[in-house]
């Protein structure tokens, strides 16, 4: 089909009259006429390909796209050498009577399931059981009808797999030529993974996201005693109302900084990791391996909880609560009857605007963060813009964000009235790891360390013997 | 072209040296030498084809990319196949002289126009019509300059269209070549809208702002006459400062809401009219289609506004009112001389704190599902992960929102006192709409209307008879 | 290889059972089994490619792609006709003995360096120079290993050069097969131009980062001086906490405000240009070329300073020197024993809240503005809407934001206190540029002179007889 499509440009191309030459396009057949496959077919006619449907009715099968054939379904598959199967699994028997005519045919099997792991075997290897004598391609099926009715397909990328080598050629000419990007992922026994594709509920999110829960729910605990249960125990005051906004407050900033923490800590870890073992090229343990890829999520989880933060400290001043501890103050300081109304505290006020600042600060550098992690913005960073963002930034960010939990703790680290039930508050629980990574680090980034661990990342590995190491840089090229 | 392409890889593959063997590149041509002409030939060489560029006087015509030629504009049709036309619409008549030389040539029309409807005719038919004996394609003109100058293609989709199946078949290889996705329209009569295609401004926006437009110029009216009129009308006082802040804060969360139900509701109606109809196989009422089709932009609008409610909502009290308010109620705490300044109602501070809570939870989700509808966000989403965010997370936003409007009414729903002039607070009319959308889906979650409706949406069908039945699962494969 | 590929194509479509017919897909070879060896390998045999890697020990390189083979650098050479080399520079030596072996083939070099200008000449050069006899391509390096491991490479803009047209076509048919877009760069001297793309730092962010930087500087000395030192110096105040807050939301609007004029601006000295000049068809100055290709990067900044000043105005009554102005005011408000609390002045009411108000819609304008910026939603729009948004929502955006900064003024304009050592205040200073740039803006609009831009901007030139202008519209097409 290829050859046809060149030989119409080739002979444009020479000068040769091509409105004259109207080569005729390529046949492809769909089987099935509901939302999937009109929308199939209008897209490949789109393209240039003409289309007949294959029904088993072909009088009465409702509207179909413009220019489109419609034949009995044997009829179908005799025209085309590549057929399209959008139809539910639990209709594909009628496909077992078709058998003796689509052998030698390609059967695209692009259909999925609505839940996981309900039959014993895949679409397309059930379909293949059927119609032995075809070549099944179990692919395109990450693809929805709204999608190939609508959307730019240029640039998306669709998996292919089958047994049959030029089957799949075949079908891969018809995907590249759509604008799709095909990726060949083996034999058909992978079939059950790529029907599992359009399943997958966030897969890379699950770590990350069981690891917030948790620190959520700890951390809420934690803060519900220190915070109400002890005003209740001990001083019998109901303070259940800070349940919402206060105790809140101090959640969500507290787990996005240990979520901050654990996305840069996996990276020092495989640094300590290579420096010790003297070399790039052994595998880390797989828990390490699974942590880094979820790095990015883990930041953007972070990123969530920092934005919480923010927009829950930004509503204080029109709390109610707030609002009556300062008419309170108020009140009570004119109670006093003081000849001036209070003193401004300089150290206090540089204090706490310090403190803003660097909140502002860090959180600002944390949505620049996101906003790289964005594929359309990060797809257009070069390597050294990658790392310089990821890595330069992120600890800037870290060191920005740590320094802002550093100054909120300011003079309460040493007064004992903060270790309620003997308790440190949850701000300085927080500050630990963030404090690790930040001094490990710059551990890392001592002239000798990081001399040492380039070295060993360009290839570099510290061996015993000369011949040892002569062995170990020729396996690597 | 492809075929040369194809010979240069073979070579190379076969190991004999293809160094040596230089394929010659296929030669296109260009009339115009203008940003368009001159992006689109730089454009052409870099991706490996040789450029000619037909011009009136070919040794004056400015600073043209490196290694294309310059010809007569006879010579330069005659030397390709394929002919670019790069020239305004208002110079075409000069291609009429020229129709000997392009007979057979395939001319593509990349012409906009500024206005529509400002000539009888497209201007790829004009050009047809002047040129006859050539097969004219009208297509790649939604790319400008500047991309073709700088951007990435790749990825990009463009628009064929033209009489000749041959000619837009070089068309398209060319433009496959720059990395585009090609749609053929059809026909030479689909050039009109094609050329139209630049100078779309924002059509699928237009009902859903009409829509928000309206609703808030009656919201508008409507708090200007409760809460600046009123006041002025019945006690004489002038509270028009109120319009810039006050109004409009109460104005946009009430807007949003109702855009946010309205965005679910299509979804809800068309779920009813499948399960009245018992089938999936009948088209929508148009109405409805259109509103489905707009249900994103609805939800962006709807985000829009919940944002501007939320930034109006944190400066309420850096606010001179706000502050001369505070400062009032303080000075008459005093005055009444109480001797604790005022009590702390626990009830309010849970009400007020948890009206809070929830604007900010459901303005957090909001962000997530409009981040979600980024394009390469959105592109990277399973089918079950779309589903997911926009149908789950999208209710759990609407119930969270709407719970928001339900506690900020409180206690006041059965006040008097708010109803002013016998209407009932704008939060209260807003609430209508979203608990309707509530409770309807509430409705079709119930196991046994759910159970139905997943049958229809698989394919089942209500029908009368068996044979009846038969016949219409038979239409859909 | 691309008549393979259609081979299998066509017969699959004419009916001939493609199943039994599997062509033998193409062998290509890879010298190196580092990260990047490994990955190219995987992408490469998932694209459909048979896969020969070339190593020094072939019996114990470590873990390889299933699927690949592995031979010795000259056996693998031997069975190619097409070597990637995915090798670091610093051991290319081991190939001047492989020359005989690599004798007409095509040598990709994918290699980077970790700085600039630490080799005299191009990594590819220096290939050249050893093994004369090949065809060295330089390109494909800005991938990495983990992109080709994971990511969708549909879309992503790839680079070639190289001095043989054949060989650079060879590389460029796998480079479109992975879904690449190729872009030729020209003869092998363009390689160090390649091997830098992936070192660079954001140069397009370079001028507007500097801009930046200056303006920053600069004010915040200059309010450093007039809020903190005269403070000091003329009344002995000690102000110096309101660096952090209160100087800083002085700055960032004032630096936002001149940046975002400093966007517009160069479009309309251009516009100025062209009319002076009378056409569109001769170059501007290098510098306006240059202000013009970074002002998205000019109004990003501005939008990033907009969102530190947005945060920065929201915390103010959550700081302690606020609440401490607040209370102070409160208790000198009862000192006094006015019989009303205070005077509520409407005409200030209506002043600070039209001041929020524009603050907030320049702010939420300014933001639609930066999501059109974003690669995926700009790349969607019209030529007609992007133009509409960067243009008059520009310009709109301008216009409210400078308002902001007079409502600002308000009625300080002309109050010597304001004038501290005689110097104006600093958001005075800021208005200037966006005053100038509406001022101008506006004149471009009177009809008359629109007119005359818009038919210049279409090609007409003003020229002095009428056969100079004949010539000059000759020239263009």
């Amino acid at each position: 089909m290829m050859t046809d499509a060149a030989k119409g440009g080739e002979i444009g191309m020479d000068g040769v009259t091509p409105a004259e030459a109207s080569p005729e396009p390529d046949l492809l057949c769909i089987y099935g006429t509901g939302d999937l496959g009109r929308s199939l077919g209008q897209r490949l006619l789109q393209t240039g390909y003409r289309v007949v449907y294959g029904s088993r009715r072909p009088r009465s099968c409702g509207p179909l796209p413009r220019g489109a054939q419609v034949l009995s379904h044997a009829a179908a598959a005799q025209s085309a050498g590549l057929v399209f199967i959008c139809v539910h699994r639990e209709h594909y028997n009628f496909l077992e009577n078709l058998a003796p005519h689509l052998q030698g045919k390609v059967l695209v099997d692009l259909s999925n399931n609505l839940k996981k792991d309900i039959y014993p075997e895949a679409n397309a290897e059930y379909l293949q059981r059927l119609v032995p004598g075809a070549a099944v391609v179990k692919g395109l099926n990450t693809l929805s009808a709204w999608a190939l009715l609508n959307g730019p397909l240029a640039g998306r990328q669709v998996y292919l797999c089958g047994d049959g080598a030029g089957a799949k050629q075949a079908v891969a000419e018809v995907a590249t030529r759509l604008g799709l990007g095909v990726l060949d992922r083996g034999s058909l026994s992978a079939a059950r993974e790529l029907e599992d594709f359009p399943l997958q509920l966030f897969p890379e999110w699950r770590l990350p996201l069981r690891l917030a829960v948790g620190l959520t729910a700890f951390f809420f605990f934690y803060l519900l005693v220190r915070d109400v249960v002890y005003a209740y125990v001990e001083e019998g005051r109901d303070l259940s109302y800070r349940i919402t906004v206060s105790l809140a407050n101090k959640l969500f900033p507290t787990v996005s900084l240990i979520l901050l923490a654990l996305c840069y800590l996996p990276g020092i870890l495989a640094a300590i990791l290579q420096l010790y073992r003297g070399t790039k090229y052994r595998r880390f343990p797989d828990w390490l391996d699974r942590w880094m890829l979820c790095r990015k999520q883990l930041g953007l989880l972070a990123l969530g909880f920092a934005f919480l933060h923010v927009v829950y400290s930004l509503i204080i001043p029109i709390r109610y609560s707030a609002k009556h501890r300062l008419i309170s103050r108020v009140v009570d300081e004119l109670k006093d009857n003081k000849s001036t109304p209070f003193d401004f505290d300089n150290t206090r006020a540089w204090g706490t605007d310090s403190f803003y600042m660097l909140g502002i600060l860090g959180f600002f550098l944390f949505i620049l963060l996101g906003l790289t992690s964005l594929p359309s913005v990060g797809g257009m960073l070069s390597w050294r813009e990658f790392t310089f963002i990821q890595s330069k930034l992120g600890y800037l960010t870290l060191l920005i964000c740590t320094s802002h939990g550093y100054v909120y703790g300011w003079n309460k680290f040493l007064r004992p009235s903060v270790y309620k039930w003997w308790t440190p508050p949850a701000y300085m629980l927080c500050l630990v790891v963030p404090s690790v990574v930040l001094v490990l680090k710059l551990l890392l980034l001592l002239p000798c360390v990081d001399h040492r661990l380039t070295r060993i990342r360009q290839g570099w590995e510290r061996t015993g013997t000369r011949a040892e190491k002569d062995e170990n840089i020729a396996t690597h090229f």
